[in-house]
């Protein structure tokens, strides 16, 4: 199989450029019978668009996603849905002047070897963050899919912006206030704190980077294959594809390392009936397979790579060493707007899994719970 | 697909149980014409064998490899290479006592739930770090086929034990040393007093955790498929596979949520007339594609499960709260023996990748070289 | 993976309805550097064009190919392509009316039960036979990468059509006249019998079937992968997805049950240095692997299942027995248009299968010529 | 993927070569809880072992099964099961003289070629009818998985040998008496008939062909998926990659091509409360989904390649023309062994099928029924 797929039994393809005619993607595996709209879609792209807070790149898109197959009648069909959004506000310009001496931190060198020189390179190409707008619309409609059938929430929000740390914040609290403000982050005093270090560095010509805590409520138990598509594998592969990602952690993660097993463990305890685990450091992953405890993941972004700041770079023919000023439009921290990419593609790797255990049968009838 | 199969070109099935007749796997898609032999695979299966050091669970297996198919006179054939060892000093009689009482941090409740109780529960089974003993034979051979061809070098090695931290050593140090000592640590006198801390620990029923930090050198550009096959992508969903591991670092990982941008690129310069990276902080890869500087991963693995110190538990038919005391022959720290199953592992993904990127042709003729 | 996906490394992703938005697809694995514009496709989609021959249906569509992505510049990218065509010309009122009462020999009844009803029944919707201009769009695509790169020639033409068998031709022949005439047969003088058949046929409100033959010539030894992805097992896997198809032959096909092994081996003899069979009874293909000889296929298709003879069916809900006549506009003959369609899917899996052996790299350098 | 794997859920990976140490499969993605044994997959190897009929070839193998894992406690657990038997009675000696000059019919030149001298070519290796063994294996275990679960029976058996037909028989004729004779032939009088062909032809050192009908029973509706797994696209794939097999037919087959609509089309009615098709000409199959009907599917099968008659063949080395005598031990008529290989594979898509529509659960609780 090529990269452009993910997934086994609910698969995402990915397909479209920054400045081409569109990005978009084809879904494939929704179960017949899902109430689905462009609508349902229209509310999780809305939340990443480019150009409507004062911390994102001033790039304008209405990004109004299209359906354009796979949905009659209100309700998911079986069959493919392909869906896209129409690239309007392309300034190709700037990247014109600085096609041949590769941007540090970008993927303009390795695209250009990989390539032979034949991708399109206006605006990143195919290495843009807009390809994630894909994962959002797939991600919506996954969304849509799992808390239908299973009642499955996915909450991911901003924990850690240019250094600033949000306290832990209850998962009702994630739920409200998330979205609230312009940095998607719940803890609403250093959210504020954060926008300011943003445009701070902006400012300067720099960026900043951050980390995002991603929850996922209500998981049923036994998700996950053994012993290369466990969980925590889907997951990671999945999120690894969105750019800017560098770390990622399960449950308590990387602070694994530095405990004992008495102190790593998570006893087992009785709730309401069932077995659960009384602590969660393991986030609701154990063996690759979902215990039926929060799965929380935590994910490092790097610092937006394009910067108005000098940086050195190489002609890519002459070989000559050249100061760079990157051009275009950017967001000074990705993070904000990565945050519907994170629970867009969590919630893919979990509607895939819950159809691949059983979980969600290929027609859903009306009245379907599980 | 099902979880039981990684890679692409360069494939990976794994098969069989802890306490079963053996454990094996299926390596296809190496290409034919690479000199194998079982000698150049149990060189790295010793280098897991357990029983063998001061350190390592007392369970005492030969883990003699032997290979079914897919070699002919000393050469790979570009058939299916079943490779396996058997499971020769096996004791279930510690688990018979506690299969009702999940062992915490154990798969045994997930697996459990996940398999209706048809799951083979002694010593773990299909959960058990057992089966990694295939990532080390599949990687044994991936090691060959890459270093063959390509010249590269995988190299893992612990860096942190028990909150024990080693210091910065070079390529030539890690590759001399890594192996020198019982805990795979080429700082070497930390490496004795990681050695200690886990002697320590297991004297006190107690198990420890650490970091294993894995580099690849020599890597060719251009690996890597953009946008969900990213090299980060495929390596990060292979390692979470092994057991215990709960976060991924790529390049120096969780840090650059604390940099800027101009803190966190690396800039272009010029070596050798070739373009290059003068720092490496992103490790490698950008944009999910090898930009020709080395690899660098980092995997947090928790502490071992199994501890002798008691731990609460439920029994799961009767839902009472026991206190568990863990039977069995386990590792006080996962870590210095998984540090070949993380080269092994990482070996298989490049070895995937450079077949996918053409670089690796379907039959290695005498004297080929790229 | 899903069904609606063909290939490994030269990947079609079918999407899209007969009375949707569109059909199209997403061409995935195109090597980067082949030269392509929409022309070079709208000039297969238009030999499969309805509406503009006396013996196809009247629904006029312009199926102009628009490609959304992975082109630039007049080159491949290396990219996903993106192709679609819009529906134009759609009348969904005549399938109103048998909503309920599924038509002899289509999927209705098949696709209700599999979907539950939520299927776009409108003009077959998924299961129409418009979804093959997807097969002609990715196989002119395939088409254009195997002869640019390796010479591949792909012909295909019909050679009986209601019973009425055309002469054995030469391969010069078939080049020339295949689409000289409306019914797609090199043997001009049968090619005008046939026409009339098939008008005929249609006065009388019924419909005829046929045999389409495909040569692929100049192919290089080594295609294939044994066991399961035969060059046969691809290739009749991709081709049954062609509707109306019932059976296939590779070689001489069912013939060869009839004869001695003395009769049926090929000998091998030498030409122009090589190694060949001097006869071609296994049509290219031994074990599954090309042999460098010309491999040769024939396809059954049945009659179009609309026909406007009344016909017995059941109302879906009633379980009454209804006579039915068929509405819409049909071609009373599938086979003229599915030649295209033919080469069309057999060049995707001779592309699939270069890039597989190695014989066609990720970048087509200016002036590759394997 | 490579191409030693069938299926998505259902999966078969085969390794082993003919004369190597051992011939056998991984198959994955059997649900847990279904109970199985050794011997129920020694039946079915029994039926296509070597040497113990008059028709057969000389090698005499036990073949007896060895179950490596996946299965404990009488029941599979629901991880891979690694099957295999192993070869014992091995005479390559033959194969040594011949090792330059390709037998006609075989894939000696072809695997030559693929994988660059570097195959096994001992009793033609990975090419050998032998490995089919694989497939009566995991054949097996899916015939008693989609028996155990859904009822569904699978028959397959000899209609014709050598030119010679036979009658048409009842299902109930072919489950009782198509394993009675040598020949696998239900028609008991021409059954003795084609037992005396295949040993004339023999007596001559020649071979002959036939042709092998499959039915399979009781299938659900709606197994298949469009477009491109289409239950016959999945069923001609599997079935290809049975060495010898030249055509496929679906239902009545070629015959489609000669028949007009109204001939063709099988008109809908009412049974016992269900929708039904009154004829069945298309095989059980609509729109590549399971009508409910019986599966009918007809395969060419080649005469035995091995023949001692001498053939014309050409030195590889000095491409000088040899007259070839193949030794060795073979079947003069490969179709009677082939009938349980051709039952195996027909089950083993079956099961994949019904486990991706949802119609088999990963876990089979005792007593489940559907």
């Amino acid at each position: 199989m090529t990269g452009n797929l993910l997934g086994e039994r609910f698969v995402v393809v990915s397909f479209g450029e920054s400045h081409g005619r569109c990005v978009g993607g084809v879904i494939d595996g929704c179960p017949a019978g899902l109430p689905l709209s462009e609508d349902d879609i229209q509310r999780d792209l809305d939340l990443r668009r480019p150009g409507v807070s004062s911390t994102s790149t001033k790039r304008s898109e209405e990004d109004r996603v299209e359906l354009l197959s796979g949905v009659f009648e209100g309700y998911t069909t079986g069959s493919p849905i392909c869906a896209l959004i129409w690239n309007k506000d392309v300034d190709s310009k700037p990247y014109e002047k600085i096609r041949k001496t590769p941007r540090p931190g970008h993927a303009d060198i390795t695209a250009f070897w990989k390539y032979g020189g034949y991708n399109d390179w206006r605006g990143g190409g195919r290495f843009s963050g807009r390809v994630t707008a894909t994962f959002v619309i797939a991600g919506a409609i996954a969304k849509k899919l799992i808390s239908h059938t299973l009642g499955i929430d996915v909450l991911a929000y901003s924990i850690e912006i240019g250094g600033i740390r949000a306290r832990e914040v209850s998962d009702d609290e994630a739920k409200k206030f998330r979205y609230s403000n312009e940095v998607r982050c719940p803890d609403l005093e250093v959210a504020e704190k954060m926008r300011i270090k943003i445009l701070e560095e902006r400012s300067k010509g720099d960026s900043v980077g951050g980390i995002i805590e991603c929850k996922v409520l209500n998981v049923p138990v036994a998700l996950g294959e053994p012993v290369f598509s466990s969980l925590e594998s889907d997951l990671s592969k999945a999120l690894f594809s969105i750019p800017a990602v560098k770390g990622i952690e399960s449950g308590i993660g990387f602070e694994v390392s530095r405990l004992r097993g008495s102190e790593c463990n998570d006893p087992f305890g009785v709730k309401e009936g069932k077995i659960v685990t009384i602590t969660n450091r393991a986030g609701g992953i154990l063996g690759g397979i979902s215990n039926g405890m929060p799965i929380v993941l935590r994910l490092a972004f790097k610092p937006t790579s394009s910067i108005s700041k000098p940086q050195k770079s190489v002609n890519r023919d002459t070989l000559k060493e050249v100061d760079l000023v990157v051009p275009g439009r950017h967001d000074p921290c990705i993070v904000p707007r990565a945050v519907p990419v994170v629970e867009g593609i969590v919630a893919c790797v979990i509607a895939d899994h819950s159809i691949r255990a059983g979980l969600i049968p290929p027609v859903i009838k009306r009245g379907f719970k599980r």
